[in-house]
């Protein structure tokens, strides 16, 4: 059993944090009172206390009420008690370097697989892929391992850019950055852009929001679709 | 005894591959006739076979003879006979898991110690750094450990971009992922914009090219300079 959403980015353009998704949130969560948060992620350094302080002002809106996973003494049984899930932005390595530290990847894992529903945005949905290694982050930390949650069978590349064809830099598009990772891997990625969010009941996975995927797969030219079933 | 020459980028937007740099090129390799290519960072997933061609191709023009690393069969060797260095761009985790798999960190960084020119673009460049944590690239492999070679006492974040002050997007900006990387990371770093590069000769480090860099150091607002003594 799995009932997860993932989102692109948290926030869209000149909105108040999480405002596009609220509504999609209040129905996913419907049978849920407390949202466990996982604030490891620490976008722009922010701390643990503040960020959850930012997601329960979001949720409250929705009448949820989040707790965050730091404040547990034994995270791993936070975890087990807990209802449901957000995994909120930041550095991806950071977060993977947590939760591997934690030892918190598998129980999670565990508990989002008899059904608690994961909501992730950003760094939060990448670590649903099979691995962190199309991430956009910069490696301030060493993680123990790049491996993920493996709860979907691709791997997602956040805040998807398409290539600016009046760019006059010469750093790699996002592209050609997953055209490297694919000499390597074999996992399909899904470029998902910023607005667009998937959810995934089951078997059944659905691009939601504003725009088509930008799809890569491993010797295919990349394509645009909405068909994530690998 | 050191000497340097670290580049943003190998490239400037609609010119051929190194133009802007090939006559401080000449004037760099003066007492060399051949130049020890390292193509392990493969751009876009080019084989080291056609990256060696395309390096020589240029060297060709200031009358120098280019040799790829990966065709000794013993690479701590042809670094050991090497006359100077050149290490180019592509992605930094592979050129890094590479240095390390093939035991060449320390043989590299032993013998530029003895005065050998070295010379590098963007990962090439990063590589001269404490370490690789202020890559931009993707996490495409797993490197056995983020140390490079420490040349210099500072990190390089090649193809430096200022933030875009009419972007929608709300992926981090190059000055945000650093502030993440000085929240666990004392280093001081360099953005490197394209068109900028460093000399060092030994204890001299000079600030060259089209711009001013932007210095990032730990508990202090980012600033431009051009004096990289830290």
């Amino acid at each position: 059993m799995k009932n997860l959403l993932l989102a692109s980015t948290s926030t869209l353009h000149g909105e108040p944090y999480l405002a596009y998704l609220l509504e999609t949130l209040e129905d996913f969560f419907k049978t849920v009172t407390t949202v466990t948060f996982i604030p490891y992620a620490r976008p722009g350094g922010i701390t643990h206390d503040a960020y959850t302080a930012l997601v329960a002002k979001a949720f409250a809106t929705i009448n949820k009420k989040v707790v965050g996973l730091h404040t547990h003494k034994d995270p791993a049984k936070g975890i087990q008690e807990a209802e449901a899930f957000f995994t909120g932005g930041g550095n991806t390595f950071l977060l993977v370097q947590q939760l591997h530290e934690l030892g918190l990847m598998k129980p999670l894992k565990s508990k989002i697989l008899t059904g608690a529903p994961y909501f992730g945005t950003s760094a939060g949905s990448n670590i649903a892929g099979v691995n962190m290694q199309t991430t956009n982050d910069m490696p301030i930390v060493y993680p123990s391992s790049f491996e993920t949650l493996g709860l979907v069978p691709f791997n997602i590349n956040a805040h998807y850019l398409d290539p600016d064809p009046t760019s006059t830099h010469n750093g790699e598009t996002r592209a050609t950055r997953i055209k490297e990772f694919h000499c390597f891997n074999s996992t399909p990625v899904v470029g998902l852009r910023e607005g667009s969010f998937i959810h995934i009941q089951d078997k059944n996975t659905t691009l939601k929001g504003a725009f088509k995927a930008r799809i890569f797969e491993q010797n295919k030219a990349p394509y645009e679709g909405i068909n994530l079933h690998f």
